[in-house]
């Protein structure tokens, strides 16, 4: 790490330790112009944007083009969204419980932003004020490094933040960087006592790199290999509507349905009116040998079919004898990200919804739902299939943290040991 | 990773996934015998931890000596804990939140166990009953790393654990597992896969050795470098007396003052006082500049002084200029553990308490209060400097994680999008 860097790094630890302390107002009123700003600048965000498409037109794939692209549409949603959170209570400094140790002896915990949050994006320039929009109501600061491709566009949204900043003074001025070389992300990566949280929005293999090469905590997942497993006591009408739409209703989000496993004693019934409805939506399915023994034309499935997101139309089917058995093919191959059951029999969703070790687990719902707008959460920083901090969809609250305050008032330990020890009263305070 | 020792882990995810899924009543039962166990079969454990302590007498330093040796002090105590433990409501499945999110759509977070703990320990044996019955309160389940100093005294609670496993059937065999050789848990701790969380319980080498070499969570602290600002408004005999407790109570512990930072405005008055009790209690003082000034005969401090842990009765104090420079001080040289204001000034104390980013933040009472028992949470795992997940002393609280469970009857997210598009009632539930 330069010198340079390494200054401006310590910089933003600093920053972070002013923005924690600030007053929750002051996030709640930049909160408010932020939105503003986004709202009235917008031809400049569009024609900034414009540059980027230009420059990248023909040079991308169609999906990071599209993704690349903002449009009235997208910063209509954006607004809204900032807009939303500044209307959502500060939470930095709640308590989260309090306890009398001993007379004058109160304990606190106080939830409390994280500190540096490190966010490496592609393509989408939304991510920015998304993004910056949780990190400044958490009381957080961030470092950010966006793709190249998108230069234009995050340099306009970084202006705005820059005005922001001048409009209110009490922001410390460093409390959102953007990054542009991957030398300097490396970098930073390579150093956890920079950055205390690191969460990469886009591709698969984005997460997985940032996963495999850094000891900072990352927040998010790399695969989302979702199953529906329908169950002989389902309602075979909703089971195929579950099924499809958590399939087709937007085939390449991380909760969309990869594995369909069916019941041995309904597949009969089952499979012949899935595929029904599943042909004309354009799904393909690649079966195992029992399936194949239901749905003759379907191609065969292998065993790296049932580890793959295919984040398209194409679906791998299995027929298992029982809920053991799908259960145990979910914690076998599946990612832990979304997973449902289609029963009517309320024993069976109970123990699917016990049982199985997922971020989020549905009983007769499709696995669309896993979304931190539908959960109610507000805006999502992304979805963790972290088994640490958090997981599932993740908002506000998983930029927060705690910590323990104690307020006596002269109290010594050495009164609390050994004979004639004093003893606490631990009781829970309102 | 040798093909034997990934059976090995992959039945131990297995036994997770089991665990987990156990009636609470169960965890209970096994708590209570495991208690008994430990209880009535001291003369073993006390025999086997008498022929380690043969084995390494001489060879081992005094301090690794004593925390090898139990007595039946330690055993009542670890028995008393174990009995607790069984006493505290079963945490697994607790529900953290409902929300309706639509007619018969309800969404619940629930508590579940993280899954598998890998807990890695030197010297201390009685690490095995303490972690164990953390572990199996919470639901989760673990792999064990012990010194080879312990080997006996190790292998004499795992047996005792066999013994539960035989009593409680319900017990999935592979719960707790030790291993003992070096090489083991070095794989493991490449295998993000297969354990979730690390808890390195040892000394800070220990514990930096595996922060730097795994991308496993760690839950833990390295250091404890905690300070004790006193400010002009001090009760100064409150502050002689906070300052002495919080060294002298336990010199080696984490929570153990190391730096005394002391307002240049009360430092004629203060230093002269706690030297006078300072000196008879055995600590020795390096100063700054300023300090020596008051207290010509100390020894003069360095730099490195302020980001030592000594660990024994050797105290840094510098005198600074305000609290602003006070906590400059403690973001720049601390640990995070654990600091504490000294000062009858509330809005100085209030100020302290919200502005200091450590784990635990004191006014007016002993840094060595920061600990599990002390704060009320029974049993600890340890102390985390960590700024995900948890922080601070950590009890069964911190082995848990949630997840989302979502109850609907068909509902397809078709119906929540575009035009037409249905509205989420997103009510929260009682």
């Amino acid at each position: 790490m330069t010198d340079a860097l390494a200054l401006q790094l310590a910089e933003i630890r600093a920053a972070g330790q002013a923005a924690a302390a600030l007053d929750g107002g002051v996030r709640t009123a930049a909160l408010r112009r932020f939105a503003d700003l986004v709202d009235s600048r917008r031809a400049d965000l569009l024609a900034a944007n414009r540059r980027d498409l230009d420059e990248q037109a023909g040079r991308i794939e169609d999906a990071l083009y599209q993704r690349l692209k903002l449009g009235d549409g997208k910063i209509d949603a954006l607004v809204t969204g900032v807009r939303q959170l500044a209307d959502r209570p500060d939470p930095v400094g709640t308590s989260l419980g309090r306890t009398l140790l001993d007379d004058d002896l109160v304990l606190t915990k106080v939830a409390v932003p994280i500190g540096v949050i490190g966010v490496v994006f592609e393509s989408r320039p939304d991510v920015i004020p998304q993004i910056l929009s949780l990190v400044l109501r958490s009381g957080n600061v961030a470092v950010l490094k966006g793709g190249r491709e998108a230069l234009h566009s995050n340099r306009a949204f970084m202006q705005l933040v820059g005005e922001l900043n001048r409009e209110i003074g009490e922001l410390p001025e460093r409390w959102a960087t953007l990054f542009e070389t991957r030398e300097e992300i490396r970098a930073i990566l390579d150093y956890p006592e920079y950055v205390d949280l690191v969460i990469p929005r886009g591709s698969n293999q984005l997460v997985r790199s940032i996963q495999e090469s850094t000891r900072i905590p990352v927040l998010g997942h790399a695969e989302g290999v979702c199953h529906v497993y329908v169950h002989p006591s389902a309602d075979m009408a909703k089971a195929v509507d579950v099924a499809i739409d958590s399939k087709v209703q937007y085939p390449s989000a991380c909760n969309a349905l990869e594995t369909l496993l069916v019941d041995g004693e309904c597949a009969a019934e089952f499979l012949p009116r899935f595929a029904e409805v599943a042909g004309p939506a354009g799904i393909t399915i690649r079966g195992c040998e029992r399936t194949r023994s239901v749905l003759p034309d379907v191609d065969h499935a292998t065993d790296d079919d049932w580890r793959t997101e295919f984040g398209d139309l194409r679906l791998s089917v299995r027929v298992v004898d029982g809920l053991d058995a799908a259960i145990d093919h979910i914690h076998r191959f599946g990612s832990g990200h979304t997973d449902c059951v289609v029963a009517e029999d309320e024993t069976i969703c109970e123990s699917f919804l016990r049982r199985v070790d997922s971020a989020s687990v549905f009983a007769n719902a499709s696995t669309r739902f896993a979304d931190g707008f539908r959960y109610g959460l507000g805006a999502e920083v992304g979805i963790s299939t972290n088994k640490t901090h958090a997981r599932g969809p993740v908002g506000v609250e998983g930029l927060m943290i705690y910590k323990y305050q104690l307020r006596g008032a002269g109290q010594v330990v050495r009164n609390y040991a050994g004979t004639d020890a004093r003893a606490f009263r631990h009781e829970p305070l309102s």
